[in-house]
């Protein structure tokens, strides 16, 4: 079992995260965790708050010598924006009725939060809602995702659409053709997305997405999206279908769909199956030497809630951003009258770190489901258990079926 | 917390629940539950075990004079077929090697069941991998739902699609654009919904769907579909978004991707909204009377993984039944040959279950956060819990942000 | 993970128990589980019901030619008594307020119970405070129990004192001086104490605390005790220290208080070592051959949360049993006035059960920490994963530490 | 629900720990975490360590303006200790082979911890299995009693025993009979405590428990000892019987066994009553106004693991310090032979500051239980669900019940 707790306001002191339950002995350096802290911040059409984070994290416990220590390890990010706003977010001094905000903005928490938690100030919903969070998340799935490299599991992103423009979709076909290189791994998907501003693996479709975004920005207006995360590498077997709340497709709906605006989530061509005749959408079975495979992969890697052995394909809708520049109606609520929602400073758009978050969710889910499945206390041991599995997986199949 | 086990083989003696953690004092019927068991094995296109069972719960503890002990309800639903498997499924006797499955079909469970668990018989994945579980989830569900209806929070479904032939949108659009009528409960909409052969709100597009199942069922083939599951009367606050893993949002995803053959999960119009500009999406906030609503619900009921209090909208993807008539590509394990894939008697299309299913699911989480809010072990406190929170919501707020 | 729900009143139709998570092709016989169920109903001092209940499971599901298909295990044990019940306990039909009981036991969850669930009739707290529902714990142990043999694990229990009349302590000592015979395990010692009535290992003692029973009976009084519940064959590495809940202590504290009437709990001689000085309470660390081992085993099988390898040793209290034939003061909630509490048939003693029942609830928690450990989703697997873990034990601490 | 993660190492840079799920608008202030952290400190015959530690919570998130957001709480515990320990605890630069520790010291986690998780540096074991860790269960715990506060519940301790001497056992008499005065609390026992430097009751006692600490030293040996935890003005109802792990006591157990080196826990005086008839033990119930209460205590406040309204009365024992001075018997793991056990500054007795923590461990359980029986998001809400249950509950009764 492993669990992570993150903690925060986006513009408190620090994010921290403690992550606990991985075994020991793992490698993992801070140089690591600051990559995909940094990969989360990239993107075209970020706002202002972008330029001024450089997120990097402080190992506070749970690795020593370079290794885990099996401890939980926190994480500290700290909020170089903090400075600024001292006064208003200070721990103990009560906070000025001035600064309060009272006009709740459409599309965010601000008024579900109030009317939860009897805040007297919408600052007291923006400040955890905010998705500065994911930082912590992202540090957090850094340790997923290291612990996955072990056995050789990797998870990589790519933009799909932004606003409606979609990239060149060939890619995802393949995937779910399973036409990919064999050697192909979704680190290297992932490395190829970030060379582009909009994380797109085509660049002649970059530009028509950059418009978009212009075009939006202009307007005063926001963006969503959609895009695929993928993890290759992942063995036969993972989850299970014994009980509803042990299927891997469940836990990574919940991991996706609990990052900030994200509103759906597919396993495999989902919506698009739905669809079609069963004969165009379950994959054939076949075998290449002394392996079961299939001659595609349109299940995205998951059948009756276990991992299929072919890479795990997600695709997820990010809605657009909720603080728009353009006039849209709210009530202030220290008035009860009828206003134009506050702006803040946002961004225009964030798909591309929302893909990278959510290589964060779907690290963490596989190495969850891993260690469930392979156990071990030191990462010796969960690769002993792993070898053994998969060494054993034909032979063991062959010899309780031989007649 | 309230938690559920189900158990039970597909041709097993029976399926069983325990459902534990509701409040006392809450009426149940055992008719109650029986009217959700048999909705969930209606709908045009069932195979012939729905022909030979009809699901009724005994209920075997916590419930007592007709209502509920706080203590655990077990369930127990009885398999008619049962006695046609009792050589095969015996408990104890060794089952003859020549009953023993050995080719797995593509889209089920066959092949990473037996990987992943040793089996020396796909048989041993087939029983518990069977949609037959989902009528012990209905039966928990139901629970759930008998206790919303305390709150006056409906749950209901319908049909959107099967096999890419869609019935009406309007109403779903009416939904997202909030242009309900006030007194709409979620309830009515499952009732207009069952006097449909295959679930859908209008008439007139039965015949042109149940054509397409129809022509599936000819060529052997099966079909998939998709579907909206509604819950109304829910209050402001449930879920939360102050931890990804109290988000309402990313449970409900969990829950319905969790049932068998369900690939992608939308709250409110997810895919479609990330084409769209935000000022297109969000739902702007006006005040009727002492209550804040929406001008529209495009958001699904839920805004920063909170509830909002407008109608919680699922949409879902359920992908065409696995077993086909038609030849598709497989091996044989006993001989690791190429095979056709084994045929067996099967549904050829089951959307209209899927979406009952999927109620019990949303019924259970909505259930689960609302204790988790409102505390309480009769359902007397509960309630009294829940009024004091209702009716002080508007004034709390401007007492509280009145300056 | 390794999950377990219990249903059932004490004079309902049947208890319900589903076991959830245990590995597939473990050889589980129906006479295995009835055994303990046997085991838990003995005892001198029993009450009238055990003469009525004759207790044994029904395998409803999880089970097929005698192993474990990964799925949940639903056992059924069905109450003879219930044909006694069936008017005051139908599940549908009212209860009679005449049959209704208004004075509260001290010592019962009678008040407690009515208090917190708002129930109209004290039966409602009765029913499912009763220990009747640790039968259906036993069944559910069985499973652990069965599991661990595999690893060569085996719980047992006897009897310390009845009443304040102490058995022989020698052999407690023999198991803290870890002097114990090498092959020694804790089912054969669960057998000798089985052959006598009050499940003593001496039988010079047996008359004694009979005697005593017999005085407590004729005085309308009833009596409590100590016993001691043993795992043998536990391998170095169960539990940790790395975070508080991860503690084997914690777990088994928590497992044996939650059984009806125990108020105290030790692992190991807690509370009289904590009398002495540190010398004369820690465990020598000795090499012999290629283990490690200690001199003693005073600290009850384990150090830092964690099993030593060594006999796991854990010595609770169970009060005596609540209800009284003699006269003890209460209030009759009809009228509000002071009564003498209710008399109800009832056992005397009820210690022997217990140990019982301590036995299982070990099994459990050592069966849940040994998987969370091993993993495995076969019995092959976990074995596989558990033999590469021992047999490399020594050769890894000698490789890691030489100079 | 609420949970808490601790992390950090003993020589590590910081502790830290995020505890999750209170509600908001409850006041906190760094001073009252300090104040616990303080008392956590004290003692006569503590080590060199405390001497070095001053130990102060810096809050980093999930507090504003003074309340609570019910977002996360991350507190920050630096180790001043940490500059010592530069090179050998460094994250990334591996550690010295020469600084590596190769004797395990019996009775601490140190064999066990480098045999499960395959350390090569006994240090591995060491930084987290000590017991520097309960000062982030401390800070978690200050959380959890101020929370307390606000419903009249206060949570306290004093020393019973240590190493065999103990103190005037009057007052945990009169506590077992009920005979406390009315407006009694734990917080005025445990400054009481406080006011003493072993945290026994009366000074009568402290110095000859100081001589036998003083004795100890002197052999260079440790002590342990016993202590009480005490629990005032928890309502009637929190806990229940419905399911084994719903019991408040279960809870309390796992809780206080948590602690390092607490070997034994009782609720009410548990292994003193299993000598005695029933008679002697069960509280006889009364009424006194509109309040049900009972004559005398001795079931510490718990009855079918429901709290009775009487204090909650946990009495523990601690194990002697496991670092001795005095030479006791281990293996050289750099070489497999035998030598003494490794010595290292420590305490040489630690119960004043066991029985702190097991009082945060304490306010911990009965924080949990009150927010799953009582729900609310703000500390208002939580209130108001408080004061409606403990309005009704007599006129619920009586209403009940009447004929």
């Amino acid at each position: 079992m492993i669990r992570f707790l993150t903690a925060g306001e986006s513009h408190g002191e620090a994010l921290t995260t403690i992550v606990e339950g991985f075994p020991t002995n793992l490698s993992i350096k801070k140089s690591y965790i600051d990559l995909h802290l940094k990969r989360r911040q990239m993107g075209y059409g970020r706002g202002g708050r972008m330029k001024i984070e450089s997120d990097a994290a402080e190992i506070l416990s749970g690795i020593r010598g370079g290794k885990t220590l099996g401890s939980p390890i926190s994480l500290l990010i700290k909020n170089n924006d903090w400075k600024n706003w001292l006064d208003i977010m200070d721990v103990e001094k009560p906070y000025n009725s001035k600064s309060k905000v009272s006009i709740p903005r459409p599309g965010h928490a601000d008024l579900v939060g109030i009317s939860k938690y009897g805040f007297d100030d919408i600052r007291n919903s923006i400040e955890r809602s905010s998705a500065r969070e994911t930082a912590a998340r992202v540090a957090a799935g850094s340790i997923a995702r290291k612990f996955l490299e072990e056995f050789g599991i990797n998870v990589g992103s790519f933009i799909e659409s932004i606003g409606g423009v979609y990239a060149n979709k060939n890619f995802a076909k393949t995937l779910f053709q399973n036409k990919i290189r064999k050697d192909f791994n979704a680190w290297s998907l992932a490395k190829k997305a970030d060379a582009s501003n909009v994380r797109v693996l085509d660049n002649n479709h970059e530009q028509r997405i950059i418009n978009k975004i212009k075009a939006a920005k202009k307007k005063g207006d926001t963006l969503g999206g959609t895009f695929i995360v993928v993890a290759t590498g992942v063995p036969v077997g993972l989850g299970s279908f014994v009980h509803y709340d042990r299927r891997l497709d469940a836990a990574i709906a919940a991991a996706v769909m609990s990052i900030n605006a994200v509103k759906g989530v597919e396993v495999g061509p989902g919506f698009a199956e739905a669809e079609l005749y069963g004969s165009k959408v379950h994959d054939e079975i076949i075998k290449i030497g002394n392996k079961f495979t299939r001659k595609t992969n349109r299940a995205g890697g998951i059948e009756g809630g276990i991992s299929t052995g072919l890479p795990i394909i997600v695709r997820a809708a990010m809605k657009p951003i909720a603080t728009l520049m353009s006039p849209i109606e709210s009530v202030d609520l220290s008035t009860m009258r009828k206003v134009d929602a506050r702006r803040e400073r946002s961004d225009f758009v964030a798909v591309p770190a929302c893909a990278v978050i959510a290589e964060s969710m779907l690290a963490w889910v596989i190495a969850e489901h891993l260690l469930i499945k392979f156990g071990g206390d030191s990462i010796e041991e969960t690769k002993d258990n792993y070898n053994n599995y998969t060494k054993k997986l034909f032979g063991r199949i062959n010899k309780n079926f031989k007649r």
